[in-house]
């Protein structure tokens, strides 16, 4: 049953006269529960719980936080059928999407577990003391990543398990050592909340300090601005809009002591189409990219918004092959009324200037909320000129860039901001005679796809999810994979320090049996 | 012979109608030499130099970089005497400090190198293709750090070689692939430009493209504020007082593109002396820390300008010692007019609230811009009360915290902000019976030192110099150390790249043999 209140830690708290409710895109109904808004002061006191669980969670050894991470998913997978449902409805997203993404969710809490069991994510680094060096002797001096403190977590609409109360980056900070305290998202408070309970009985069961997780239930902007001005919060991370994630970042810079804000904000995620490749098979291709753009109703930081060709007969045949394929496509639910009006008005706002030009848009009749995909095109020469026309467009939509030569292509690719990822399709030579005009690309992108489409972020170690701005306000921390742990921590170096003082992990016997680099060469000796 | 030129890449150009001249704090003297400032467009054309050499240098193996820092280091070397005379002249250093800092300048360059032979710490991780994997394949995906563009480099008052135009900042950039727009100090212009000639030299002979480095001579703040402001500059070091670091900071946080400014500002780099370590031999204590406080007249980053205590009667013996060993100090000469004018300032304004009782200073008459060594005291009740009182004084002082019980001593750590360093000195039961007063501390600095003194920064694998704020603006880096080539660069991760565009690091051969993490295991295996 769904109660509507805040998680103060443990406590369940419901001070405020502020509510909201959740609403069903699906029957376009407003679901009955009231959600009571935190207050100002049970905003301070989850945040003085984080701060005070902190002092003990910090020294909780990497191995029992991977129990704790461990119950955390399966008191997600506990909630069944209750949870699948709450999140179908508040989201509109179908059955078998929700499903995936809650085996997501439970997969990566239980990835970082076993990296804490491996402990070697630590970087820990030895260079044992020299006394006998001249002219002066060297001190003993070992390092390793430690926490920083409570961590500010926003949670995203898109995806209500994987980017919200349990996913990647309470994930990460919960791993990291760090208390986490989440502002819910207004659109599936419902679900967050059933998240939440989750984690706190998880927290109890495995003897986690009261206040290593909260959760405030928000409908107005003032809730997470407190939480992130709060002096005991040391890091922030948000996933959603530019707006949304540049604003926090604005915040927390005017923040006596400023700190990160790891706001990842999408980005248009450019697909270049190569000469060979479109030539190939125009018409599969373009069903991929049809199907892409379409993939949960465009609502993925990863939709290909943007794909670049040069112009040709081949192209002509794709692009004809993708009108019709995108006529094709049967408009979906989109998450709420807000996401599907934004994306009607920036349809509408893209082809006012008439640089724009639009190719197709689903034939197939679209009841209320659900967003039509469509695709436009630009000249590559228009694009340069305003290369702000071309921005995410949050659906089904994605922008075609003709290129009259590959010196245009170069321009055009020269003029993209920081992106997520970028992506090159090509055959035969195309790799190789275009590598110059690829290396543009990477210079932009957090992650380069050869022959596949940008939707899909593995969960796994060698990810990157994180773009040059504006794609993130942060493009040298991911907020996929088990790197994304790496944000909410900082090194710390012990000079001359006794041997029980030190964390296992640099102690001289090496009890952990990690990976350590001594003298900067890798090793599981001890010292 | 000094020409007073600005570097714009390997070409001399003096546009401007500013200039400057040096200053010996010896001879109280203005230097004949004239150093013209550079232009704004002169600015502009080094920058959109550093630019263009970015195309081309990011390309360059890092092995040939590692060649380039060691041409460097020779070429430092090649300076011989006129180097060393020149810095001398320029910061009232002693010969023996300017040697060694020449020493520990280009020996730095030569661990950098090291580390790019090795090359092992662009973190490469390889999660291989799981075609099989159910529901989804799983992609290829390979990640690594790539360089992140120009980066603005301003040099410090302090370090006029082991923290200027080719010190840690410098070799850190251009290990990572970065090239380097240098903002001269206008204290030590000449060892600047005797330095960047060096530079240019290495570049030129070790076939690195020009504009891979330039230097710019600045005596308004309005050269640097341009650099930073620039669009192709995608990263800032700065090591020099609070009021500088931040403003820089605050001008990058309000460019249309946001980017990482590594500012060390310094910090009052806590001392506890514990218990039974006073009890010891306080005698001899003192006269450690004294040396230490006056050490290059207490303009380090790193000096003691805090001691805490508890009261007691050996206590007050230390302290009785403390009082004599300062007043035997020799004033040395500060590195400025300037520095000496606040030093004198600051140390004025401390006392007027009447909270800070002077213990002592130096009795040995001091001739002009010498900072006489001074050492005051500080009840902690009155330090809990007003924190603010105890910020950094450049130069030769240090207050003593006396603290009535371990209570207070609690009270007194939990104030402190982001320090560089934290020190705890102690024998027999001090660490185990004050583990958690130590813990409190630890929490706020980014190194913890056992029985020493802070000033002393090894330049090594594990070394952490960058505490939280506002030690520093971003005290996840380092800006000492092999690991301060991690600030100037991003992961780029590449999903089912051909082996013949991936970079060497990434290819499935391994053939630079470096390590690797594969699947999350680190190894030195082919794929």
């Amino acid at each position: 049953m769904i109660h509507g209140k805040n998680y103060i830690g443990s406590a369940l708290s419901a001070e405020g006269t502020v509510t909201f409710q959740t609403f069903s895109p699906v029957d376009l109904q407003q679901l009955p529960e009231h959600f009571v808004q935190a207050t100002e002061t049970e905003t301070e006191e989850a945040v003085a719980k984080a701060a005070k669980a902190y002092e003990s969670y910090k020294k909780v050894s990497g191995k029992q936080r991977a129990v704790f991470l461990r119950a955390i998913a399966e008191e997600i997978e506990a909630l069944g059928a209750e949870l699948i449902e709450r999140a179908c409805t508040e989201s509109g997203l179908p059955e078998g999407r929700i499903t995936g993404e809650r085996g997501r969710t439970v997969n990566q809490l239980r990835l970082f577990a076993t990296v804490l069991e491996d402990g070697t994510w630590v970087e820990a680094s030895i260079d044992p003391a020299l006394p006998e060096r001249k002219p002066l002797p060297r001190p003993d001096i070992r390092k390793m990543l430690c926490p920083v403190g409570p961590v500010a977590v926003f949670t995203a609409s898109n995806f209500p398990l994987a980017f919200s109360t349990a996913g990647g980056d309470t994930a990460s900070a919960l791993a990291a050592g760090n208390p986490v305290v989440v502002k819910v998202h207004p659109y599936h408070a419902g679900t967050n909340e059933l998240v939440a309970g989750a984690i706190i009985k998880a927290a109890e069961k495995t003897g986690m300090p009261d206040g290593v997780f909260s959760s405030l239930n928000a409908i107005d902007f003032m809730i997470g601005q407190k939480v992130v001005l709060h002096p005991s919060i040391k890091s922030v991370a948000f996933t959603g809009s530019f707006n949304g994630g540049k604003a926090l970042y604005d915040l927390a810079q005017k923040r006596e002591e400023p700190i990160p804000v790891f706001s990842e904000m999408g980005s248009v995620n450019p697909v270049v189409i190569l000469p060979e490749k479109i030539k190939e098979n125009g018409e599969s291709l373009a069903a991929t990219i049809a199907g892409s753009i379409n993939l949960g109703a465009g609502q993925f930081c990863t939709n290909p918004g943007v794909l670049i060709a040069l112009k040709s007969e081949e192209t002509d045949a794709f692009k004809t092959a993708l009108v019709e394929q995108v006529r094709a496509l049967a408009p979906q639910a989109m998450l709420h009324e807000n996401i599907f009006k934004n994306y009607e008005q920036k349809m509408g706002d893209i082809f006012k200037g008439k640089v724009v030009e639009k190719l197709s848009e689903s034939d197939i009749e679209a009841s209320a909320l659900k967003g039509r995909p469509a695709v436009a095109k630009i000249g590559g020469v228009d694009f340069v000129a305003n290369p702000h026309l071309v921005e995410e467009i949050f659906g089904p939509f994605s922008i075609l860039i003709e290129c009259a030569d590959e010196t245009e292509l170069m321009d055009v690719l020269k003029n993209f901001e920081g992106q997520l990822t970028g992506s090159v399709l090509g055959i035969g030579n195309d790799f190789a005679k275009f590598k110059s005009h690829i290396q543009v690309l990477q210079e932009v992108v957090g992650r380069l796809i050869f022959n596949g489409v940008p939707t899909g972020v593995e969960v796994c170690y060698s990810m990157h999810h994180g773009g040059p701005y504006p794609a993130t306000t942060d493009g040298r921390f991911t907020s996929v994979g088990v790197d994304a742990i790496k944000r909410f921590v900082r090194p710390v170096s012990f000079q001359d320090a006794p041997d029980d003082y030190l964390p296992d992990e640099l102690k001289n016997a090496n009890p952990l049996n990690i990976w350590r680099r001594i003298d900067g060469e890798l090793s599981k000796e001890t010292i």
